[in-house]
């Protein structure tokens, strides 16, 4: 594509760099941009530059925070108990919205990836050991959820996460797999199918 | 959606408020950058504050340049007689890509539109008729090609400027409506198929 500006074509370029976005888009944005006040590119601008450089980490669970230790593993009203480790910060947003959770996170910001060259030693599992370990603070951790992604890498994870633990007599558990609700059973894959049977729960009541 | 960070909220926002960029999209865009080196986002944000605050319209033809006259309205291998007149810049962009148009272009920067309150005046159409007009430059303008939407304000629009340059004595054409090329008879809308029958074209040999 022949732009008629250089400026034109830079922006562009630099949009384009987004994931998901490719020349037509990052063009249709950038003479969206050129038609509006030079407010609203200003402020854009701004706000990610600002938030590139300012956004902090959660110095507990490792997740995006404007301050030193992040709200949730400040709160009184979480559950302190109760840790759920999740690969990326995304993972913490969505179970968050399920509003179905009330304790603390840590995000291990990765899984082990051998052929990635990502180690234990590249994430932030020592620092949930730690956590689990320092009994002294009061809070003592009862239960540790595994929320990794099913894959060979995040069962490997999980793995090793449940074997560092085993010494600090800390229930493990893993978030539930199966067939999502709402799902035909017709359209879903074998391996789910076959772990949900082998996986199934008492319906009886207890 | 609930965000663990102000920083974070405000670059989704300013990001969302880009055409066809939800809230969704924009924190996975915001969560990319905040992954990558500070320089990414830095040349980013220089790169579109730069392209909006920089950029000037071709004082001629009113495409964006990085000159007081653009590099199409000053480059010596350009037919001038032929001007082709066009809704907004992607347009220019699009003709560009054919490879087919070797004249000059004019922007309108839209179509008369008397329910947006769009009237001649606030369209490039007296600046059009003053390219025309200005014989004196050696220039000659021998044909205007109206590529204007086959919509009613386009229409009205490429009426409006037929009737103004009538005293010149100018050729004035428009670009081709039909079928388009690989199109199905079977399923193109009746319009387009009758105007294509009405304007049809000899194909016997000149």
């Amino acid at each position: 594509m022949n732009f008629p500006s250089k400026l034109i074509e830079d922006a562009v370029t630099e949009i384009s760099r987004l994931p998901g976005i490719g020349k037509k888009t990052a063009l249709r944005l950038a003479l969206h941009l050129l038609k509006q006040k030079e407010a609203v590119t200003e402020s854009l601008s701004q706000s990610i530059t600002k938030m590139r450089t300012e956004i902090k980490y959660c110095s507990v669970c490792h997740n995006i925070s404007d301050t030193e230790v992040c709200g949730i593993c400040t709160s009184m009203r979480r559950d302190k108990s109760t840790i759920c480790v999740v690969e990326e910060i995304p993972d913490v947003l969505a179970i968050e919205n399920t509003s179905q959770y009330n304790g603390l996170y840590h995000v291990l910001g990765g899984v082990i990836s051998p052929i990635q060259g990502i180690g234990p030693d590249e994430l932030k599992i020592d620092s949930l050991i730690n956590r689990v370990a320092k009994v002294s603070s009061g809070d003592k951790v009862d239960e540790v959820i595994l929320a990794l992604p099913a894959t060979m890498e995040g069962d490997t994870t999980s793995f090793y996460i449940t074997r560092k633990l085993k010494e600090y007599g800390v229930k493990v558990s893993t978030i539930a797999r199966g067939i999502p609700i709402g799902g035909e059973l017709e359209y879903t894959d074998e391996v789910t199918l076959g772990r949900s049977i082998l996986t199934r729960v008492n319906y009886s009541a207890d």
